[in-house]
């Protein structure tokens, strides 16, 4: 396939990496706050687009994984884009339950990176609750 | 590092892959439009932080990156986050060219998923002209 084609064309030729994954980046459909990023693989994709339920593929533990399978926080999809290369994908969702995060959190990307006075990184929390606990 | 303090610590000990790197997804500050992802190292990172213009390490150059460097298209860094198991970075951006994709437009994901009727998926264009044709 020329880079034309991948580019500007409608074929989805998904480039998985050699694990047979691709990225995903979660963002809420209405407020576009990244909540999280995972992998799929062909049958989590499939998956997703036949439920609308973002299903992803967990590395750690080998296996499909419907996001909120055990939580109740699934993730409802609204829209799947892929990137110009088609090496990428974004979802944008609508959380039905309290997000995305294990900690209980909306998203995954609750500390900032924050430079210190005398050199190095710091990481200061955003301004957010956990989810669970908002009024 | 105990979980505990990988994911409510304000110590900043990003995981990087076998190689070093990790993933970075770029965002419109102001819309939430994910513009592009790319990779880092920790020297890519360091340079984002003391420039504040976003900057990556080229997997196919084997080199730095300044985003924009050749083409004018700078991304200036508003804020940086990490997630939960800090193996993934957030940069929320103000574009200070046309965009982030090298094909002209705006944000690299341009294109959105839809289910064939007779099976399969297409991609579709989402509803932008590349950003240098526009209005």
């Amino acid at each position: 396939m020329s880079n034309q084609d991948l580019e500007e064309g409608d074929s989805f030729t998904p480039r998985l990496d050699a694990g047979g994954l691709i990225g995903a980046i979660v963002t809420d459909a209405v407020s576009g706050e990244v909540l999280m990023f995972a992998y799929m693989n062909a049958t989590a994709l499939e998956r997703t687009m036949t439920s609308g339920l973002a299903t992803f593929y967990s590395r750690s533990r080998n296996a499909l994984w419907v996001k909120g399978e055990t939580s109740g926080d699934f993730l409802r999809v609204v829209e799947i884009r892929t990137d110009c290369d088609q090496d990428m994908l974004w979802l944008r969702v609508r959380p039905e339950g309290k997000g995305a995060c294990h900690t209980g959190r909306r998203s995954c990307f609750y500390r900032r990176l924050e430079p210190c006075p005398g050199g190095g990184v710091r990481l200061a929390m955003v301004d957010e609750e956990p989810a669970n606990s908002r009024s």
